[in-house]
């Protein structure tokens, strides 16, 4: 290492006595005992943005080691999310409200990031996509073309004596019978959960019932649970209700999950309408305006970001199912027939499995779930869900389904308005067949989280970050003047920050050791440190920015710094 | 012109027989009949952008034009708004529903853009302020603290006959009283309008009740307005009602404008919550939580911005007063005391005049509304809204309010919680004080469409387009190949509007001919017209970019117009 000089060794030190190199000639640890960071310098952006990793070759976190994902808790993610100031209950001065989430500082920012993402994606970067923003309270005959009135609703059973009110589908009940003879004692009832957890209850409610009837002992058979949408009227009358103990539940009635207001002055039938429960109904009844007065032609879409709201009876998994939600849906207009849809569909599926890789889902915790059969609507072509391995389980992130022209035909119908297409060049009229790509904003964040969540060992020390994909970190640059006490340099730092918060949502941070500020934007997901230091300043040596993930750094003229963050932050 | 050749006689052909002049050194029109087009060469973006007009040198539209503006009819901004997809009637197949409004594919594009303008000025580039994001239905104990459960009502009267329902405070009354004796012989009734019309109604009913008296002919003194809100019961008696003609009123009672609903399994009492009439109580009832997981230091403040919903009676001048809207709102938090708010006060009065000058709002369009006295909440310290001459009239755009403690103090007594501040330097604790800046967006983007119409005649054709500033315009840029039928022509402009399109909404127009695609981008108010011609692949000789507003165009080599646009759109 002869090469050192006073302005290397000092870089060294800045870096946890870090590892040096120039250009891509050497990179070696000086010591062996756990990671170093390696500095590297660069002269310009174009080399610094080449030699930096992708995404695809970042070290592994403890996301890539399934062990470690495996026992990452809900918990853990809810309490870092407050902490952090990414999701907070909502109104929880008012002991909160079920259902409901309000974003912090951070979260409001990855929100915006994640809705920005999509339209880029799928409106401003495709010539064939254009955007709408209609209102979350329609004319409520919408729902009553759609279907929704009738159709969108839970089945719900009530418990006659304790009022409480249950889903039928995660209520099972199964009959308890005897290993011996084959007949039936009675019935046990348990709320929805993990296998295990589902088989210790019933158990645990078994051996009660044997005990009641003087069997104590007995051996019963297998758990054979059904829920309770399956369920005779003769065998309700048996089944015990989880908050009574006896038989008082009622049969299974629909109850609709539309949150219900009344608009104008009077509070009568007449002015009952409805908060949306999904924004895609918005594109459709707009489909008329949207081909009148732009210049769209088949096959094009209409995507629209919003809020919906359902009336969950048991909102649940933190905002996986909430009451109060954000949709991101598309309507992509096609031509009718029995096999056209299909490469549409397949297309898709494929752009947005690219979108999601492209945000920084980690491929090996997603996959593909087809429905078929019944799992499909009566008037569905075809329906591919991408789903997701969250902590609580694989579920639904995405859905990509093929619906022929079920809901323009239903909104014709119910208007008496034409919604059909003129092809010009064919001179054909017809009704376009849609597929709908849909994707929960809430969801998406969640996974986003669940993600990035990651911990490791810097130089012995325990670090645990959230590696966010820089084009959705809330946070994209942190900007440090190493010492707070000299002029010339915060003035420098400070310069560079307003030149970067123009662009991009920057943080300053001149307060404590410059390992503590660097910990500290680990912690909310800062893709990059900038640090501002006395060669920067002294020698005109430039800068170094640091790698949150890598925790490499590289040294790079201050003029440099724009286009290099721009390559890595926006891709250009 | 000795120095024109070829390629310049080409240039002149594709700018309509323009003028053309090289850097700065000639521009002068060839002809004098009506505004043509200038086009200057440059050679880098620097010179190019350093060249360009800034927004109070350009030529004056009919907006500065007081008599123009004046005769601006909200019909033909509502009729415009719709013809070019910018805002619809919401549910318009099924004849709409009033009070609610959906943005179309340009109107989408332009609210995300002034949302961005907001976020990024008030949030990104300041250091004291950060954003949330809560939710729309709050645990409604919110709305009992802060006030709005009983207060946040407008007085209303019914008519027993019609059944129909009215805004007291929107329904004049005035006695009619003889000229010659002095005597009351009864009580006109007139919904609130310009002053003539009300004049106009009176006149007629006084006329009918004169003749109905056998007193047609008499002499009447002029009305003497009052609203419905400042009668007597006994008068009231007298007051017919508009519809039934007939003194059928009820007296004045208070109508809640919150939209109510009920959030879990039961529809009864305890289920009720509310959609937020406002934005800014969610920032209050998240203040504890955002000092807690934030580095806030007062003065700071938190931004939000989304939907809040008013079941306005009569929701009316277009996105003006409507019952579904969305809202920009700041609480910044400052030291208590009876002095210190008053330069933040200013300071925020200061900053968001000079935002929405910024946007694009012609300065002599904007106004001061200073309220007083009874104009005042009771808590409130003092109140400036900044107003913008509607064509509807003078309204109130953005309101600053100094609120004093009230709501932190409000929602400290409602929940129990502690909602002081620790000021570490000076050792103290307080609830903070706080300066409100509040805007809605609706109203912002109807102040920006106004603004923004403009019409001139361009070689004696007559022009009519939205002068949008390039930071909120829907389309940033046009990119138009000249002709569709030569390939290496298209593939540059094509490779152009894929890397354009990377950044910013850009649109692809290679029908008709040059001019009528230059109309096409100018009606829906495109800043920046690029053309790739002959002379672009052939001389190698750059694009031409024209601007929308002075008609003007550059020539600057294709490499240059990224930084040209990134000069002139995002400012930097």
């Amino acid at each position: 290492m002869a090469i050192i000089n006073k302005s290397v060794a000092l870089t060294m030190f800045l870096t946890f006595q870090g590892v040096l190199s120039f250009g891509s000639i050497s990179r070696h640890a000086v010591t062996s005992t756990s990671r170093r960071s390696i500095v590297t310098v660069f002269s310009t952006a174009e080399q610094a943005a080449a030699a930096a990793p992708t995404s695809n070759e970042k070290k592994e976190g403890p996301i890539k080691n399934e062990q470690a994902y495996a026992n990452l808790k809900m918990e853990e993610i809810v309490s870092l999310c407050k902490r952090r100031g990414i999701i907070f209950p909502s109104s929880e001065i008012y002991n909160g409200f079920a259902g409901f989430f309000d974003y912090g500082p951070l979260g409001a920012e990855l929100k915006r990031n994640v809705k920005d993402a999509f339209w880029k994606n799928f409106v401003h970067n495709r010539e064939d996509v254009v955007g709408i923003d209609s209102s979350i309270i329609h004319n409520p005959i919408t729902w009553q073309s759609s279907g929704h009135l009738d159709g969108f609703s839970d089945p719900m059973v009530d418990c006659r004596e304790t009022k409480l009110r249950y889903r039928a589908d995660q209520l099972f009940c199964s009959p308890v019978v005897l290993e011996e003879c084959g007949s039936t004692v009675g019935f046990v009832c348990v709320l929805e959960a993990n296998d295990e957890d589902m088989v210790k209850e019933a158990t645990s409610q078994a051996k009660k019932l044997l005990k009641e009837k003087e069997m104590k002992g007995s051996a019963i058979k297998a758990f054979q649970f059904r829920d309770l949408t399956q369920v005779t009227e003769e065998e309700m009358a048996q089944i015990p209700s989880p908050g009574s103990n006896k038989p008082t539940l009622t049969m299974p009635r629909d109850f609709n999950l539309m949150f219900q207001t009344n608009v104008g002055a009077m509070q009568d039938a007449s002015s009952v309408a409805y908060l949306r429960p999904e924004t895609a109904q918005g594109i459709f009844i707009n489909y008329k305006n949207v081909v009148g007065s732009s210049r769209v032609k088949i096959p094009f879409g209409i995507a629209q970001i919003g809020k919906a709201f359902r009336n969950e009876i048991t909102p649940r998994n933190f905002i996986f199912r909430s009451r109060e939600f954000e949709q991101m849906e598309i309507e992509y207009f096609i031509p009718p027939g029995d096999e056209e849809w299909k490469p549409y569909h397949e297309k898709w599926i494929a752009d947005s499995r690219a979108f999601l890789e492209q945000v920084g889902l980690k491929d090996e915790l997603m996959g593909y779930d087809v429905h078929e059969g019944d799992g499909l609507a009566h008037y569905a072509r075809a329906c591919t869900d991408i789903t997701f391995k969250f902590p609580f389980g694989v579920q639904e992130l995405m859905g990509i389904a093929a619906r022929g022209d079920f809901d323009l035909k239903s909104h014709s119908e119910g208007s008496g308005k034409v919604l059909d297409y003129f092809d010009e060049e064919t001179k054909e009229k017809f009704i376009p067949h849609v597929i709908e790509p849909s994707l929960g904003v809430d969801r998406l964040i969640l996974a986003l989280i669940c993600s990035a969540y990651a911990e490791d060992e810097i130089n012995g020390e325990k670090r645990s970050y959230l590696s966010f994909h820089p084009s959705i970190a809330p946070v994209k640059v942190a900007v440090l003047p190493l010492v707070k006490n000299k002029e010339p340099l915060v003035e420098a730092a400070r310069d560079l920050f307003d030149k970067l918060s123009k662009r991009w949502n920057v943080q300053w941070d001149q307060t404590g050791a410059i390992g503590r500020r660097y910990r500290r934007a680990d912690e909310v997901g800062v893709p990059f440190c900038v640090t501002v230091d006395f060669e920067t300043i002294e020698d005109n040596a430039g800068v170094t920015i640091r790698d949150r993930d890598s925790t490499d750094q590289v040294r790079i003229p201050i003029d440099e710094v724009i286009p290099y963050l721009s390559k890595m932050i926006d891709g250009y």
